[in-house]
């Protein structure tokens, strides 16, 4: 009995998961050329700035649909090309995976567009100027013009809360809820020991708030071992 | 009644635009080869260092004629060929833009070569290592002997001050005087939250003394952070 | 007289040598090609991440005995291919040495097999990220969710426990179970004014844990810098 | 008048420097092409590591005769091939200068090898790692093994005590002399404001010194940060 009770239980498996492949969400259709490139580019950048480890993601919003998201499979960001650029629902599942390996957090983008029609770019960093910030009550603010976005503040997402110890990786959809609804209406979230998720109205901007946001950290850190007040950016 | 008063204002804006270009000031002729070789060069050197990032600016008076200054179009310092070269009046109008993109802050050369005809070079950027020391209390002085030019006090410029909150850009004349009435007659003026600008006779003692100025400034943050009286140059 | 002892003196030592010779371990046989391979890549990129200087050495367990482990001969990590790696047995010896330079610190690697099966994989490096931790009483605990395997503490080994004040190199037997005591059942001991020592199951996993301990090292001392508590990875 | 008398000052100076020529020091003969080989691979590393900036240099004494050494002409470290090596008395005159600049700070090198027979190599360097403990109380000591050779002490030379404020450049004998005697018998000496000297009995040693050197000063600032008392190489 055990025995076909197992067998059962596989094929109900092999069932949903055939479904599931039966469902897979349609497709928007090829994204233009030049945002592809844009998205890239934009991963080439930041993994030369350093901002953006082998573990960190950048997406797009698609540009003709924006119930889908176009982001690259999971592969160092250093070599990225148009070819691993891959199509995603809001719910995160894949257009047409063809067995490629998937970054377990882009639930992080999924859910960011959701909760957010204004942002057509999100980037997910482990970036290590923020990371004190995220882990001490000193607040991330900016000293900087470049990063004076940053003025509206900067909210922690702490995993713990509502979701115990062993989350610290946004690996469903309830937890990318949770972190977009911190982020609320910021350009920026820091999660606690983690990284953070910086989003834009396009992957230009994206790009450059997420350098400008980390350059920020650090002169920041700087500062306030000089002593004495900062003068933030008003 | 309205659209004609539209169209005329935008027959104004014609005219005004194609007055200006009517008056776009005089070349002072091609500078010599060299002084662009070395104006190229400085760009280089200060984006292999660091010192400069995508939006800082170098620029030199023209060899010629003190009433010129030569800076490249907005690009950045890394590619910056001798084709960028681009020449300005004292009132930062280029001579001969040919659509090109202009930085906006070229204000600070204009300016800085108008109350100085001392300097020759003026260097703009966004040096993370002297950020700090533009938003404390702690002044950037001297302690070693390849920045000892910064013994004579180096000022920091508030934008806010006459110009509200919102206004960190030199994208005026009038914010380009003020930032050369507080450089005063240093070599180097802090610009808080922003960056700072460097003057000198010519454009290799601006370049050296623009990497001397970010490295003083990040050995000074260590020595003041092992505590203790700083035996600055004297 | 004299003269007669010294000969014998130096026969007896040609004959120990000889006896060395004679009595090298056997050969567990070829380890296969992708296991060389990991081992190679792994050096490759700590060398790049600037975790493993010029001194610093990593190990697999031999894939097809326990018995024996692989290193590359004395040479930089950067330099590091297929044809540098020797096969040692627990004790340290080569099993085919053909005169090439060994490093000192081998014991490290073969006391560490001895003590700890489950490890199939060892790193010893002078990263300094770490060695500030390693001379202070601030503990090494992980603010990183990469970091997380440091949550179960990260012990510093003490040479001068036991073995005097000029002792500080792991050159023999005795200093290498000195070291793999300290080290317990951790993945990661400090060495006190050294480096550390990184193990895992696999390479792969000992190389992440490498580059993460560095990391979570350097952040923790900045957000150390910023006061107040701080909010580790529970 | 006034022209007769130019012309027999430039007569005069023109026979100066024709008897200087006449009584430039002879040549110990061609170096060992392994030993000027090591000197321009010292100049390479010390270039990649960032130790050695433009103004850095680095001697070895004559291999065949202690009198004279060997050092680049006045070039940046990363560009030294062999074809820059010249010979110098201990003087820090040039056997055959032939229109080439030299280092003005060469007297360093000359008067280090008069004074200390048993070093046959001299590094002077800008290192940024090691100026800030030349501008404070806090002592240089060593915190990692690779540096205990600090553990003798790291005198701090203060080029004010007996040559005035504006002397920051050892730019003669009775500086370099100076200087030597506050080296003493030490491996390493720094020079307030400025740097430090690092000497060793060849030129491999005297590399692996400088490299230490400033490490371990990096890391040293930030054990003091983390606190408490700091366990030294003892």
């Amino acid at each position: 009995m055990i025995r076909l009770t197992c067998a059962t239980a596989a094929g109900l498996l092999w069932w949903v998961s055939f479904a599931a492949a039966q469902t897979a969400p349609a497709t928007a259709g090829p994204a233009p050329a030049a945002a592809i490139e844009d998205l890239v580019t934009a991963n080439r950048i930041l993994n030369d700035r350093g901002v953006l480890d082998a573990y960190g993601h950048i997406s797009i919003r698609h540009p003709t649909n924006p119930n889908r998201y176009l982001m690259a499979r999971a592969i160092a960001p250093g070599l990225v090309t148009a070819a691993d650029i891959m199509e995603f629902d809001l719910d995160s599942n894949p257009v047409d995976r063809r067995g490629r390996a998937l970054f377990i957090e882009r639930f992080i983008h999924g859910e960011v567009y959701k909760a957010r029609p204004d942002v057509n770019s999100v980037i997910h960093t482990h970036s290590t100027g923020v990371i004190p910030f995220s882990v001490t009550q000193t607040p991330l603010k900016p000293i900087v013009h470049n990063a004076s976005f940053l003025h509206v503040g900067v909210p922690v997402w702490e995993s713990r809360d509502g979701f115990g110890a062993t989350k610290m990786l946004v690996s469903d959809g309830k937890l990318g809820q949770s972190l977009a609804a911190r982020l609320a209406d910021k350009p920026v979230v820091l999660m606690r020991g983690h990284g953070d998720v910086v989003v834009a109205p396009n992957v230009r901007v994206a790009t450059a708030r997420d350098v400008f946001t980390d350059e920020n950290a650090r002169m920041l850190a700087v500062a306030l071992s000089l002593g004495g007040p900062v003068n933030y950016v008003s």
